[in-house]
């Protein structure tokens, strides 16, 4: 069975750099299949991709050795189960705040006894070897997101649910939970600290942290602090902003 | 009836900056009408847009001051007025190379008498007028590419087609048709020197010119030598180049 | 930040009239669009329309100054986060029962702290303005459906939801769910007094109330009776209507 | 194999009566396929559908008893093949001019020896019937537009080219070619005597004819002038129509 | 309003074959349509089919005579309501575990008082009868899957279920939910006798029962069983096959 | 830059086989790209897809190692620049009955001088080399279909044009254009006869040759004949004979 390169480079203490996809077409998903990224994360919980289409970007990262993960839109066993049968080797999900919303993840990531994903891995089986299933909950990587007051305060128990792979922070939803709409500038005490401290607890279980980041500089200052998975900003993101250099480059 | 913004610069003598799209989306169409750009030019030629998702792409672009211009894939009536119908207010033409090519590309843009476009504006009347029709002559722009050696020979023929508005420089196929594949570097003499000369032209025959250009500091160059119509990379090459900043500056 | 057109008609004591989409195209859309309704609602319900097919037709009302709402499938904080995030301004959803249901729906429409809606408004903050996220939960309209004997009989504390801004009577599921299948006819007493007296307990409470009403006239009663939001045929049924009418006046 | 009700129908004397598609949705040709016409026209010339929308539109029909005709976008042997080989039993082509350019079209809708369309009917075979391809060349209607002073002048010449099946005349475009865009309505001497004057000389050579109609009145008179073909207006025509008839009811 | 065939066939005692789809285009429904199937299943669960795709393929099948079932991708209402109203004559729900779960499922299949779903059937109405709502709980076929420990130890309260049609046995995650996923071979004892037990059991309360299988010998044999549903391999499964014997039968 | 392995089996002698696609997605693309064989082809000709699909389709095949080729719908340049740019690494172009036409066509498949192709393979540079302009006359291989009488006659002046790679024999369309359609069946005397001799002139000017063919046993007697290019029957065949085996497995 294929190797899910993001449990490797964990496993030899590495972080991983993945993209980060609104635009819902595989022509732009295989032009970032070849920039030099690890992973590449689908966000279907706040960009415009149907699962047909996130099934049709995952197809255009064949050959092309970067890993899909899918940001599902909520915590519903539904999505998480249809982009891994499609093929994601990782799933993140919004808004898991404690033991049993954690459990209630996972287990749509896992087969049993661990979880009660159902049999029918229509392209996974296919593309990662016929012996994907009994491999599957090995292979697959499931990251729980911490992002509000609740998951803070429960992080331990968040951490302990078996199964979990990884937790990924989401700074800016966890800010607003904490402090405010108002509040929503993570990159100043205190957001900075808890941001530190949640990469510290889950080191100590053993768990890769991850953290939701737009800027190159602030993904290796993350590294840094332990995080073992970081993101650049959104291809809708970093088209607009090329956009506007562009035109101010000639218009300005 | 509306009015054509580019055609109102080019009579005060302006130029006119233009993005280009391969993306079929129109969430990236609406997302780059926002950028600060004159026109948007959605290339059917060289970018994987079907007719379908370049009306949606052009229907994005409602109310924001853009005016959308289309690459027809090649001198052939159908699609030019195709798109005319969807709303397109100028088409650029490739491989304009003479007077009959010229007058056959003409005439699929405007109506009888000088032309033989069929009457059917579904939408361009809905959304520009109900006088559509007896203003679409003046209202849309039909813009030849100049861009073989025939081209180049035959430029005062093609520039005094009635009807024609506009042309536009291909500048990397002109080079191979001249020099051949292994010169498609067309930024250094004699290139230049041949640029400089349609510019000067068309300006002597009152024919706005445009260059198809992929960085802003050329961009204005070309304005300098009299160009009104210019273009930055495609959204593809933006976002690939963006992509790969963000990967080498988080891994690099 | 942009206001929000229907909330202002609102205050002011007036009524809106609201178009209904099934047709999943964004070139009916902006048709739509420009046919004089203050409010088009795309029925995710009762129609066929996915979410990527919403977002583009959300797309098409650009510049056209309608206001964009979205019938939900079901009360589910999915769909109602991923359509606000494409730039829906009013939600509508579908047979909220009680006081639980209704904090549920409410949540996933409004920020913390008086919701649970996850930031990552990937269109409307670029669309609605950059403060968009601190100005939201005013902007955004959450309209809970009334529809059933247990909404009717705890219609109080529905209205009391913290964060509620209308409600929305289904008079045909009222009715099935009152007095069976068979009684689905509204138009008949008991159940014009029961759409009465919802109009007048709302208005007692300060919520606006809307009625999904067919034709021109029962709508304008339907104001009348006090309600402020008002609908017309579903695109799809007057599409119907109309080719049966051009079919007879041939044939007939 | 299959009958073609519109050849049957002719053969009999009498006229059909065809609705004409925009919205590129098998969605609403179903919904149209239910409304009563004898046939329905996608239009691709003038509206937006492509291929593979045409075809889902014209499986769509299938069990209505309706029969698919497409409107190609030019006279270019491309479309009229392919549509052919998704199911259309007739085939309009825009612009013919004169013999030459009727043999075009009319080889591209017939195999050899009378013309030159190429065996591979995909989906025509699997649903008209194994003996598709020996049937065909009688099976297909093929149409040819009647639409400039050219074709006006030179109809007999049209009227005699071998394997065609019917002429259909688009008065606006004729209207705009002989008098000029501001003469634009047809509806008006000398073109109402041109109209006529067609369908006198078609019926003498034993050619059905059709005519561009958008409004149930002028069909039928149509239909009394000898005309065997007549149209309602588009479905986006009538959507706008009744869009704007229920704004105003509840508005005005 | 129209007979829905297979509860026709089974109140005869008979059995329906069933095709199954993954592929999401309505041209390969069609095809499908024309094979010879009493029932073409759209698998939601385990293909890569959105909402509007399986609508047009539900199109695809009109005066083909096939009835159109939907598994769906989980026991949540939307999506079965959704295709309900698209015109799925049958609907198939995944892990069905319990009584509870059991009216969660037949609630969202059935209007009041038998359960909850909500009026607005706009495809269904359209094209089964105007009376489809007072018919359609005893149109409407609500089949739970029986396929994990928890259900088959539960089977009588789920049998008993007021509402509830059919029960369809998935062997695979069934066997997995016993015995593990090394057990996934169902086709040996003791999951053959599971599977006779379940028809039998099924059969005594007077409930038709489905199994999901691969080949039609297996297929033959579960209806020996009492099985009165049953399966052929998926349209990928099958076309994958095809691809891989031509390659070997060419090459090999 | 990268090879084209069919370019590279030629000119070891070997044959390649072909698969043969007209269903419209990514999703079978790639299952077809697992099955073993050496080439698919993406039949637009007389298939239901669409340019952005087959891009699509395309690019489904990466890192499977098989070579995309695309028939094109007609011999018109547009369509074939464009599968080009998208990726094709061969052309099949149907109906090229001489030296003109023969040279229309390879003219669209090379740049200058060789023939008129425009510069901008927008995906082709990107994922076959930066090198890839310089190389491409070389890399792409230009197919030309010999199937009209007309063609058989004008076979040597069709192998000796400039820059022609190969010819590929459509059988069923030469029978028909030689002996009417009523002898379409080709696999018996003249026709074979004639079949042979394609190949073994082919063969003396150096040209590969290739034969449609729909099953294993007659595409290995072509290669005994000195084909180099078969075929198998199209995904859309294969599948609905799948189908009806199983129907008839289960029912019959």
């Amino acid at each position: 069975m294929k190797t899910n390169n993001v449990r490797a480079a964990w496993r030899e203490g590495k972080a991983v750099a993945s993209a980060w996809l609104h635009i819902p077409t595989a022509y732009t998903a295989e032009i970032c299949a070849g920039a030099g990224f690890d992973v590449i994360t689908i966000d279907m919980q706040h960009g415009p991709v149907d699962y047909q289409n996130a099934v049709d970007m995952i197809i255009a990262m064949n050959g092309s050795g970067v890993t899909p993960f899918v940001r599902v839109p909520w915590n519903e066993p539904t999505m998480v189960q249809r982009v891994l049968d499609g093929g994601a080797q990782g799933i993140i999900c919004p808004m898991v705040n404690n033991r049993a919303e954690c459990e209630r993840f996972v287990g749509a990531c896992k087969y049993p006894p661990l979880g009660y994903r159902s049999n029918g891995a229509y392209r996974a089986a296919r593309v990662y070897g016929n012996d994907y299933m009994s491999g599957a909950n090995d292979f697959v990587i499931a990251m729980a997101m911490v992002e509000t007051r609740e998951a803070f305060e429960k992080l331990d128990e968040i951490l302990d649910t078996p199964g979990l792979d990884a937790i990924f922070v989401g700074p800016s939803d966890l800010s607003i939970s904490m402090y405010g709409v108002a509040a929503a500038d993570h990159s100043t005490a205190p957001m900075l600290g808890h941001i530190e401290e949640i990469a510290r607890r889950a080191k100590a279980k053993g768990i890769p942290a991850g953290l939701y980041t737009l800027a190159p500089e602030y993904a290796k200052r993350a590294i840094g602090m332990g995080y073992q998975f970081v993101t650049c900003a959104g291809d809708d993101g970093l088209l607009a902003a090329a956009f506007k250099a562009a035109a101010q480059g000639i218009k300005g």
